[in-house]
């Protein structure tokens, strides 16, 4: 049975073109840096994202606790959102792996407030003090929003005047430079280092790619080696992110219309309330307001229909469309919440 | 020459009736737990904050990092307020030697939102969040401020419904306790562990005390080894540390008297603001809003009139109180600022 | 071209059985323990390994530090062989991630003197000692050894007695496993948990699995995320895997016959001295008596000749048998090396 | 009651001189380096030993701990002999504070061989290697023998044909020097750093000093507050150091008197076996070889004699003189120990 699955976009299947890919890769042990599909795929992201080199990690997670360990020293501060990934969602990881402090910033829709970021940053050398190690952002950001160009801008800036670096959580950086309207290696202009995932709604089953300048990585591909991210024969992964990158990134713009599609039809459900200012990307987020209809809207009652979701968090439900959510999968979860909210 | 030091209470030295105590102390090595004045004070110490045990340690940054050490594993969240010692003035040590993840919640007077800190609470077991390991708070707050027993109950009665303890950063402690108007004992029930400063207002030398209960503090003696922070005669230090318990606890309150003394005759100042909310303890916090004034008030300028002052700090001036503080040295002070203002 | 690659087993691309696999894999988000060909490899393992459980991960280097992390408490004391791979060849992981103290053996052949692993122990709780908090052994040795089953039951043995857990690094686990003539079974039955890969001999292009009982392996599902080894589509692996351990795992025993084979045509080489007590596996180790012929034996001339050899280390070359260096390939080499020597 | 302690020198108390010292002592708030006297015990150390400047720490393990933390970044790897102070009495916190990788050599009275220390650095930049960050040495060591100024030498051009530098455990560095007959500034010129305790033979009740160059002790004095051991009038402490230093430092040669009269007195008993080879120090060693003797030397028996000593370690006795056991005390010991044989 096909699943219509609206959990998330990390669910998405390789495609045909990715398993054929995969099954014909040329690879060698990449240890010793011998593996030609993964050379390929490093280069290919370097020229892409308009920065110098790159690797190849196993995991988003992965990609961001190796830069934070590649840019800091133990005990430095890391000012970033509140709510981030690194935050929130990576088991703690920054307080092992890399050893540092996380300066969580209050936010809204991942912008850190310039003054506060300002203020957090510790400029004075006083004995009391950690250095501050590094800026994080993330774009887009878990929420649904995208941060701007100016933003972006803005917080280099004064990264820059602090003599401070910028890493960017990209997870689903090709999705926020669509949105952005921007070409990916300017948005990355504003950051020193990116991670994104090569999974997620570009299909690929496994990995994600760090970027940064020459000797970044350099330092990174040791530090892989450490937290045990040293794969052998990893073209095999790589060859599928080959084609996610030169084929599945610019369609992101379908998932992106499928969402507003969607977020259209909930609204017109008495009862379902969109957050209409969290629609950047491919991510719908509502809240049920009629409580009868909540009570009815259950992952038990999605599932007999065929249909996966995830439960509401924060009273907020997140419905995701991706590679294999058609406009006509939209059509049978409306229908079917519609059919709902009449029982 | 004798100086007006309005820094910190952290600069007071020793009393006469402590030298003679340090200098007849009963010694041993307190390593190997041979020393009796150390055990002394431990006791003491347990008796008087109603805790089972009680631990010596060199410093309150080092009995802070203790506890933190001790009640954590390793990766697992603590929740504390977002501007607290262990979090802006610690050297990012909690990085470093407890290893942990700070969770800093947006705070004002060290008062953390009850419902931010439940939301923070990792209560459920995702593989995508640490394990939330202990609440922390600080009280007396270093703004001047002191947490009420009400919100104290209630953080409590949180943390215990989440299965978490509590620890308190309890520097001025006894200020705090005087303040509210409580017995120590009465505060400390809210909270599984507490540190409190013999330096500071006390005026011993050396040392800060960790309550807790009996396992937790024979825990905490290893990892003070583990530290450095086993000391071998210590009980020269100790007697020191007797003697503020005993007889410089209670006089605390003469530093608030003065404290709201000099705060009153500081508002008679035109161009200066006194923070009146903040006057719960020994020290007075204000702003210049005369910039004449302001440009006048330096450090040079107290220094030339045997005054020591800290410098402004987020446009804030701070002068504290302590044991070497007399009503006419206030007197001194103020008559000093009126002639600045003369010229 | 097709090179005969000496350099180690780890450069094995995978079969075309493998390759298939990976096409048709059945994948799901392994994150969401929803990949049921990482199940099915998981399911497999732990049956084929007497253990309850197992868990997929990026590397070998990975599962070790992953194994150390989730035995021990930070700070404990780790013991091992002086010139294990977690020492000598995994990039100081050990003082990073685990956070654990490595209290290495001088060893021979990867066996620690049984009387110097009871004296390492710390069985007394003195407040300068750390916890012991495992034992490691490696089985088979990077040094083409194998420890014994009446060895690997001693040490366990003191182990269990001391309330020690034992892991066992068995990158070439099968390896050793067909050497001492013994069910995987029987042999882990004297670890707590074991690692091994399936890439090296067994041809898998990435992978290893951790086994263990349910709770290690639990509590180690959580901390693969924390160190970023949670991958999505991990099945793709996973079939590659699940080949290796049903079609690959037996014909080991056909490099180890290589490699005794290799063994005797060297030893028949002037110049050339065998070591024939490393001979237990798929590992040839020699070194170069003659100097004159130690100064053609380089990297290039053998390049020139269509074959790659790692450089000598500590005055030893190690030549590594494997799935794609079949007996003429021997020849060829021997031939060629008969060859240098005569000019 | 007055003890003769056998256990330590560690359990020396303060002399009467030290007392009257700390009573008098000049203080202020070390950590804003305000304390004259602390200062001046900075100022006496450096100049003694030859260094460029010095730290007072809580205590020598704390020393140690600073130094690694200091020296090395996380994960690098130290190389020490295997049974120093710093391998087996710290209670595993380097992997805790600063995170590195303990390389330990085999060793033979704390000597490591050069060999072995040259093959145990990471010369190569493999992905494989740790960084070596550090050689250690400890002297003198805790068996009671002395490194010859020569093989510190040759220690020291190995480490700087490495880059590499040599931190040097010198708890009883004045003991050392003694006995080596050289200078103090003579023996540390073959190391970049080094520690030493006021306490033990010096008396001082509380305190350890690291010496190193100006850059190193400025970084450390920073290290030293996030681990706690920023102490506000720590001059009451420096008082006792700079007696210390000045009046009991050369007065060791008594104790190593006493300890050479002790040995030749204990070989006299019949069933005891005194270590000849160590007793270039303070310390005496000795195997009881006549069980029956060796049921009756119970450290109850001592005590109810008024000698207090540790229980054997390792098979091993170990009697310590000190400034608090005289000639007369040796013969008290010895006549006891003839008349329990006797029973």
């Amino acid at each position: 049975m096909k699943f219509i699955d609206l959990r998330s976009d990390t669910v998405t299947e390789p495609t045909d073109r990715m398993r054929t890919a995969m099954a014909e890769a040329l690879v060698g042990d990449d240890v010793y840096e011998d593996d030609p599909t993964i050379k390929l795929l490093e280069e290919y992201t370097a020229k892409l994202t308009g920065k110098e080199a790159a690797l190849f990690t196993p995991s988003g997670t992965f990609a961001n606790q190796l830069a934070l360990f590649t840019h800091c020293n133990r005990g430095e501060e890391v000012i970033l959102p509140h709510d981030c990934h690194i935050v929130a969602h990576e088991v703690g990881g920054a307080s092992v792996i890399a050893g540092v402090q996380l300066r969580a910033i209050e936010s809204v829709n991942g912008k850190m407030d310039i003054d506060k970021v300002k203020k957090a940053i510790r400029y004075v050398d006083d004995i009391h003090y950690p250095e501050t190690g590094l800026i994080c952002i993330e774009n887009a950001y878990s929420d649904g929003t995208v941060l701007s160009l100016d933003y972006m801008k803005e917080l280099h800036m004064v990264a820059k005047e602090a003599g401070l670096k910028v890493h960017m959580d990209g997870a689903r950086l090709f999705n926020a430079a669509l949105s952005m309207k921007e070409e990916v290696s300017e948005v990355l202009k504003y950051v020193d280092s990116a991670m994104f995932c090569l999974s997620k709604g570009l299909c690929a089953p496994v990995g994600s790619m760090l970027v940064g300048d020459e000797e970044f990585i350099k330092k990174a591909r040791k530090k892989r080696k450490l937290m045990g991210g040293g794969m052998r024969q990893a073209g095999i992964l790589g060859a599928a992110g080959l084609i996610a990158l030169k084929e599945m990134r610019l369609r992101l713009v379908e998932d992106h219309e499928n969402a507003k599609y969607m977020a259209e039809e909930l609204s017109k459900i008495q009862g379902i309330e969109v957050l209409k200012d969290n629609l950047d990307i491919n991510m719908v987020f509502f809240n049920i307001t009629d409580n009868r209809l909540k009570g009815k809207m259950t992952q038990e009652a999605f599932l007999k229909e065929g249909i996966k979701i995830n439960p509401e968090e924060d009273n907020m439900m997140r419905f995701v469309c991706h590679y294999y959510i058609s406009k006509s999968d939209i059509d049978t979860v409306i229908n079917f919440i519609h059919r709902l909210r009449r029982y």
